[in-house]
């Protein structure tokens, strides 16, 4: 493993690098639409092993606000939701983390339940073609991102399940599974312990405060949303090493690198390094 | 009623006028503390009406990290109970509001779980000298407090249950109000109706969609706070009139002038000048 150099030095002695240019487009397949609605809801029912009483809710889930002008649409339940799993995901770390400081446990929290993570499950779980919407910039987006995570699965890159891709993740795909999370909440008369039954199993892998320190990238990100910046990665290999540098507002706050191919295990230098540059550099501390 | 003045204009044809000194110092009772612990877990419970299966979880949120050098302390228990109440205010919100759009609703969550409404609670319900704590710092901050609160009351401003104090509230307050609702939380089994029958009194009254307009105060509060600033409020009386200015950063954003004695039913025109002004001035929007 080699170690990340500490970013600040560098940026005293040279000027700092700047955010490399996009990667050339790539032909993107559009992300689809199932417009059997009974499919769509079906599809759902059949992921979680859950049948709704009222269907109508599932469907308010799937709905976004461009598909009747925001008449109806996902947005309600979306409010709902992002309260209930930061609930569910609260009561689960308190009580399987019994000596665990409040610091710690907030950074687990929104690790957990950030837009990189949720996104993610809205992609593995290939939730966007259901949701009814009339937005054709929103599916480059989505299809961007989609794209995004299949070049890092394609390469193998542990960071694919908890976020780390060039493109930032398109927050309708996390609201989507707040909502559709929501939709099983108020289903169930808003019973707590049935939604976290319903639905854990889709957020797995769970970060843990074991595994927190191998997810750099959703840290990062988390600490960057925080304060209203938004985190870069850019993920390169060159001599058979991974390079990641992460930027933020365009400037290269930090960089990581290893011989391995797996990000997940080498980056907890990365971490550490870019989130006191960025704190520096940016005065957000 | 005399409308409130843009102030954005008001800027452009004069200097801004600069946050006045501080009130002069008054004779400070300081909080008190109530040694008798099982007195003081007693005073909870025929407060909350509720009598706790596991008496050691109220100590628990009744201890404050500096009793004993952070072994233990209320902050787990305030990790929860954040996310409890933003859970029972969300679905208390969405079922009493079902054509209330996201925003508005979101707005009435922030507004009625803020520090400043929370702060109140404790203070109205006498709870600091509850606390184990060994923090004369904190003692001075909260006695400032609970004076500015007392002063509102003597004068009447109906900002009084919402917050608009020219001293800013601990953060202390709300996080014992936190606590002590995770400690029933966790103490019912996670059963968040039940929480939410036993706390909910404590939190009358709650800002509604009717009555938001008129907390301008608590409104203006969370919108700073969202943004890491922190709004500042001056209010005074001249000539049988309630003026109040609000102040960001040391520079004032809003003024509101009534002639009545109600600041709740007269400001509604502050929160839109300030926090149009606040998004200008500071680029926060």
């Amino acid at each position: 493993m080699t170690p990340s150099k500490p970013p600040g030095k560098r940026r005293r002695s040279a000027p700092p690098p700047r955010l490399p240019s996009p990667a050339p487009p790539v032909a993107l397949s559009p992300p689809g639409f199932v417009a059997d609605r009974a499919e769509a809801a079906a599809r759902v029912e059949r992921l979680l092993r859950y049948q709704f009483c009222d269907r109508a809710l599932l469907e308010e889930a799937l709905t976004h606000q461009s598909f009747s002008d925001g008449a109806l649409s996902y947005q309600r339940l979306e409010f709902v939701g992002d309260a209930a799993l930061g609930l569910a995901f609260s009561n689960f770390l308190y009580l399987t983390n019994p000596t665990l400081g409040p610091g710690a446990l907030s950074t687990l929290r929104a690790a957990n339940i950030s837009t990189e993570k949720l996104a993610r499950v809205a992609v593995r779980h290939d939730l966007y073609p259901l949701l009814r919407r009339k937005c054709p910039r929103l599916d480059l987006l989505v299809g961007q991102f989609i794209e995004s995570v299949k070049q890092e699965l394609m390469h193998d890159l542990a960071t694919a399940p908890y976020g780390g891709s060039v493109v930032k993740a398109p927050k309708v795909l996390a609201d989507i599974v707040e909502a559709i999370a929501a939709a099983v909440y108020v289903d169930c008369k808003f019973d707590l312990e049935k939604l976290w039954k319903v639905t854990r199993w889709l957020f797995e892998p769970i970060i843990t405060a074991e595994t927190i320190d191998e997810q750099p990238v959703t840290t990062l990100h988390e600490l960057c949303q925080k304060h209203g910046k938004v985190a870069q990665f850019k993920t390169w290999q060159k001599d058979g090493m991974i390079v990641v540098n992460v930027f933020v507002g365009g400037e290269m706050v930090g960089l990581g690198s290893s011989e391995q191919k797996s990000l997940g295990s080498v980056n907890r230098n990365l971490l550490s390094s870019a989130s006191e540059n960025i704190g520096q550099n940016l005065s957000l501390n």
